[in-house]
């Protein structure tokens, strides 16, 4: 799925399988004049659920976004399908939350200034006070707002209202070290992104890398979810890990998984952006 | 896709890419009452070629396997298209080829036994003569077929003759030292795979883990691939590839190299016989 | 390392580091005319321990083996070293406990027969009684021992028996799916290796590739290490992992995994009977 | 090897193989009083050559560096060794040379200013001339050096000098488009470090991600090495792939590519930096 010029629609679907949903899709896009460029199909063989997500051009499609959303609309009301319709022009706008470590930050800011990203970033969200010059020069605005345990609530609200005041579509936390409360996450469900450093499910919670150094494993890894409630708990999107030894030190653990944390979570945002990811109970379905 | 125990059906598709393609053949499809497992759908946007493989349950389904083809010829042959259709319950052929190193062969029995890769293995051939107990033992014929380049030509026909007369349809190369002349080649046009080793394109031709050592290389691979009849030259099925150091010695090179063979063959046999490999000009779609 | 087929004498060695551990080891070797061809060293920065392993030539070495060994007792008796002297003519002696499934086992037997992994394998046991035939076939006697929670000790008392008969200084559980108690794992310190069905530690215990699909991770992993009385919870020799999608099903996982295992515990196997391995904490320096 | 504060000592040495190498080596440096933090060892056993680098602390050495330097010289002198002496607080200047891809450049001044290279970088050299800002960034001065056919070698006589003028150690072609003349390269043996966007020896000169899409690999990869006059040639420091598949376009390997390229090159970098690469006949060792 390729970053192509021309505009695009998308649709992405879920519902309980059944026969001819394929079908029906597809026969209703052909009827209004789509060019299909890439139709990804999955059934989940044990819960029983079809997904789908289809792109194709805009040019030559004959029907109005809006027009395509009812009369899809209508089409699908029968089978208990959840469906969201998308433009490759359309421009997402991304909140960046980061606290000291500023590699994830940079590496994304780095693949957004060379179009690997495809979004707007007007907001750049931190507890710690450094990053006014590197908002300015990408064009962000800056909000220092440090979290203590009194504060939390406010602040989050602060944030909350931000977020809102910014439209923003996909809050990023790009090595953000605050626990969100349960009230943050339930106003962006399946719209937040983490990257952990670890392996997830193994080395949950703080200090992943000093615990992977204590159980002398002979890989690390990293992990990009969306958050939910229950902490390191949601549906991965996509992980990766690096081969270490004896002669790796914690500082080199670190700066290996720093690499991964990277990448791991640019692929993640990067796959969100492009509509290929569908979650469901606590997994992910990524296309591409 | 997976060796689901359930007879399915198989479409896989190619041609010119045009509108309507998805719709035409989902339709056709859920009229006859098909309950789809997998659909896969690639477009090459240099070559303009639509690709496409469904899989669907066979139960329910309403056309007989004659009737099936003789409809869907009928509806597609407008479209140029080129298709084929596959059941799961049709059990492939397999000759497998085998020089003086089993490590291949051995792994690919294995997997045989295990019901990893489904299909029937009727005739081992090698031009080494130790493998009698071997193919007794998993159930093949065996024969013996030294090659000089005197008796090439005759001993190659002897090797069709026999591919034939065991309705042989895929043709294996597990580590088979020899070389296939075209002749040979142009009876079983994409029914022949090879295992080389090394990371394709580097290092065609013989003694690659040599040539590979004395490069100075940090990885070795090896690659799978249709023969045709440029040596080295056919269209990649799969390929993979292991971190090697200056302390490997050429023997370590060989040995870690021997792993990656036994799984890329595996895996491109794998796909073959699950009906997960398109190709064309030089190139594999290879779904799933 | 490589498995040269000339005899190669070994020394381990790890003691609380100190400066001169280094020259007083090299200087004894020369003096008494050793062809070093690997020395590999290691501090454990935080520890503060020294680790070393020295393979020479046995030709042109001019101590006995029992000479070297009381000599060099002498030599590090006041650094509190642990050490340990090996030869490359020494063979060891491989106890397998399998019990259903058997990828790890032939694999094993593969690398066996080929001299991949150099060693005598006398002895076989499970608690499935099927294994006769294979036993025979690589000239292993075979005992079938099965395991219920009333006879679990005393079947172990003959387990530990037969080891002791056999003269078994490796007992490798390849898929063996009994938990050994502590008194047979206290017989066999750093003896044992199990391959675990994970990327420890995530997924500890039972059904791990359940778990991993439930968990939706993208990636799946095997780890060896040894036995210790805390399950999964020993010393790590080896891992890695593979990756998977939400196309694959569970027994997409398990068959993924298999791959896995199969190396990662002959690679652990491999290591440890090069003597590559030391343990200490619940770590491992593996040099090669 | 990792990036500890305290100052170390470092002699990388390579001479043919011979008894008594070590304990001569570790002898001297005991004596002197050096607590050893690294010591690594290879012979390459066809070509019979030894190679060592040993790291130990500065703090108690008793030696001056210039006395190191003299007793040191004479002990090896009837070797035939090479040895070379270096301290972690002694500062290596790099230049950076690049075209108009920054990705790579980006990168390794991202991990420079973060420490992950420990060098200085005063000098930026591109036929490019937007690289201004980002060198005052910095720090750095930029040169903007255009070639064309007829200026090429005064063009270079221009960057020679300037090399020599900033007293540069190791020049990095971080995706520099231009092939150095012999003369240039003649001026750095082995102190020019090149990341070539391809699996060498595989797609050597231009354009490989369009040879590769085109020969349809299934991974793509990346090869940093030093320059030398065989164009692609040089011995290799680093590789390393990534998986692609059918789906992935053109832009998506030179996408994937690039984060390939970015590490390949940074491990380079480091590990020359960290004098763990030692290079002989066409390849390197690389230590740690």
């Amino acid at each position: 799925m390729a970053d192509s010029q021309k505009e695009t629609f998308i649709l992405l679907m879920s519902c309980p399988d059944q026969k001819g949903l394929v079908a029906r899709v597809a026969r209703f896009l052909y009827e209004a004049g789509a060019n299909i460029l890439h139709a990804d199909h999955h059934v989940d063989p044990e819960a029983n659920i079809f997904f789908m997500r289809i792109e194709w051009e805009a040019e030559g499609f004959q029907l109005s976004r809006d027009d395509l959303k009812s009369t899809f609309g209508q089409l699908v009301a029968p089978l208990g399908m959840e469906w969201s319709f998308h433009y490759s022009s359309q421009v997402q706008r991304l909140a960046i939350f980061v606290s000291r470590q500023d590699h994830c930050l940079m590496d994304l800011l780095w693949r957004y200034r060379a179009r690997e990203i495809q979004c707007e970033i007007p907001l750049l969200i931190s507890n710690h006070m450094e990053y006014g010059p590197v908002a300015r020069e990408y064009g962000m605005d800056f909000r220092y707002i440090p979290i203590t345990q009194e504060t939390k609530q406010s602040q989050e609200s602060l944030e909350i209202n931000l977020l809102h005041e910014y439209r923003i579509d996909l809050v990023v936390l790009a090595r953000y070290m605050q626990i969100l409360s349960p009230a943050f996450i339930q106003v962006f469900p399946r719209r937040i992104i983490n990257i952990h450093h670890s392996f997830l499910p193994a080395f949950i919670g703080g200090n992943p890398y000093r615990k992977a150094y204590e159980r002398g494993v002979k890989l690390v890894g990293a992990t990009s979810h969306y958050v939910t409630e229950d902490l390191d708990q949601g549906p991965i999107i996509e992980q990766d890990v690096v081969r270490v030894s004896h002669r790796d030190t914690l500082e080199d653990l670190i700066r290996k998984g720093r690499d991964l944390e990277k990448q791991v979570l640019a692929r993640a945002v990067r796959a969100h952006l492009l509509h290929n990811v569908l979650s469901y109970a606590n997994k992910t379905v990524v296309f591409g």
